[in-house]
């Protein structure tokens, strides 16, 4: 069975690499599908976030990793994917989860399964990380090297 | 790949069904753990809710219903079962399954994947089913008909 | 129109008094339907709470009281009443309303309306006021005069 | 009575219908006030979303619909409406109307009442169906037909 | 200043200890007060439960421990304490907290403050605690060392 | 010890100030951290803000009030403070500040005490107040004078 570990990853966390690992021991094949970021204060374009999170899981065998600039349930049918795998980490999360995992139940009867996040990654999100990021502060410990190597070489760029 | 739907299932409703269902297209095997019950108002002992989970499952040929006398997590090991299969119908109920899962992650590293509910059986829990039985209203939109059948069996012997 | 508010109320509290008055103030009749008790700790039996009840809301003219010994719903065609009222003060007592007004929906097609606590009230709730009349507190502050009185009065006579 | 169902309806959705119709049973006149919409990614401006609203809710006889430039209290004020109706679908949408609740009744005591959201349209959100509208998918099971009309034709409008 | 950190404890876990360790940092002077427990499944009485924690909090020079027969404003008032220490791992517990917090300052003007929950603890609550301890599991990565060897003895006596 | 209080305060509430002054009364000295707004609607510039809170706090002799131009552990680390002091409303609320402040303790170890928020408070936001102020309606009842005079002040300007 093949499963779509859908977002916008911006950046990809530990966080998210846990989620697409416990996927991939689940499902025969995972794709991560990487979709647009409507955040106003975003880090890195889609292309580079797509080219992160295949970075980040190289070491993941059944796992593939591909950019989605339409809808979940779009991406789902033209992947042949039957299921969708989210984390939440709190209730409003889930509650986030529960709306779209029905309306895209409605849409095209795919199926949603949440794992629920592992302590040690509660806290963190993409949007504190960015935060982090821009406050010039070491992100390394809450997202892959991928992403931390990434930032430095953009920085070095701009700063140039 | 094996799943466990752990419950009390006093009594085993159509929500509760319909999880089974898609746990069973989710999983190769799946084993329907029925627990002790701790409500002080319970309607069916361990045994006959065991033969209504039975009964409500016969149709779903990967499934198999067997009593929980113990921990989740040692069920779990001796049925040699990776992962439990949960429905959450909202934020508080996704917070409680949120601890029982990384406590037995924490035990036995055992995974557990949480199925948002579909809309239509949102509002069915067994305690409100429970006290609809005992206003003598019909359950049956809400349950399987074995459960039906084995209310009405049940009152009659005891008018008798 | 007429409209059920319906409760245990062990005891009534001025958060529950100001529930029934706009409620009220939306209908051209209230009927406060006082339940059974399920609580183990509970402070005074049915019939004594609905002439707390009574005593409480004998300013309100639009307002009857009535024990309701099984569902709600039967109340509801047992009164000729349409709509449900209750109050909630947080998310968590909205998701336990939500759940029981979809059901009583779905049984007899019944509405249901929620207010919103005024915040004044946001923390007085029947079992915090239990708990302070055990520790032999003043509960003045939170219930009306008659709750005050009935309850020094059963103090007397068990100390006699 | 005279009831106010406020909202931005970017689109008017069956859930908002849903509401405004359970409204129009409760009250003898209900208003829909359609207010601005703060969405980067609006669908439809004002009197274009007014008179989407008035075209869908044509049956409803005590339904009138008017544009809400500014506060919804200074709107009731204008009106003469004494009563706010919203529905409510989870925990979290709850927390909000709660404090917005509290806000309008300090500010000109305006009464304020939760609908909870059928089971059926627990899912429906005006922000989804804007997503599923720029996917070009169908949204005309989540919308009434005056809202499906207008988006085609200002496609092709757009198209042209 | 002096602070008083209230609960039942039965058992205190490794979290709890968290608490009770972060509280003494805050504040000159830290009071645990073990409260009576109403769960049906009760692990230790209450004399016992005081030794548990005592022993537990032995190394933090400023923390003393007391049983709290009655209300935990009465607590304060005999022990001259201003403030309430309490932890919360979710939104569910800090709603708890909320009402509590707001009707013990309405007695008394004692003020309350909540410490987060670290993510390492966040699931581990009595109750589950006593699931595990009752199903035969090992305790000792959730609890002191106290309560693990209280334990094996009080089983040692009930199985002679 | 020494705690900070952060926030955007676009404006400063009574809230807000309820929150500064009952930390000042757990702590020796506390700073107010002033920090950027991101949100689309500002109502005052950082400079603007900064002096609303040091007007609003005068009477209050051990707080002071600082910009925070960059991230709060950074804030933290410069001021030499170990304690963050946050108020919140409701769950949600709860939820936000539990993520950030396991965050917080874990980029540099300081520790997050939460106060909740006064009954008399619990609806007032500043989004709601900003509302309520472009609204043209009396902020007075939410807010310091300072704020409302210097609201004035602006306007006028503004009309010149």
């Amino acid at each position: 069975m093949k499963a779509v570990v859908p977002g916008s990853f911006d950046p990809f966390t530990l966080g998210h690499l846990d989620i697409v690992e416990r996927a991939s021991r689940l499902f025969d094949q995972v794709v991560v599908a990487v979709g647009l970021n409507s955040a106003k204060d975003y880090l890195f374009p889609l292309e580079e976030r797509v080219e992160l999170v295949r970075a980040s899981c190289r070491q993941l065998a059944a796992v593939t990793v591909e950019p989605m600039p339409g809808l979940l349930v779009d991406f789902c049918l033209a992947h042949d994917v039957g299921t969708i795998v989210k984390g939440a980490r709190l209730g409003r999360d889930f509650e986030v989860e529960l709306g779209m995992a029905q309306m895209n139940a409605s849409l095209t009867a795919v199926e949603t399964v949440i794992l629920p996040t592992r302590p040690s990654w509660s806290f963190v999100s993409s949007s504190l990380v960015r935060q982090i990021a821009r406050g010039q502060r070491d992100i390394s410990p809450y997202v892959p090297a991928a992403v931390v190597d990434h930032l430095q070489r953009s920085r070095h760029v701009h700063s140039d």
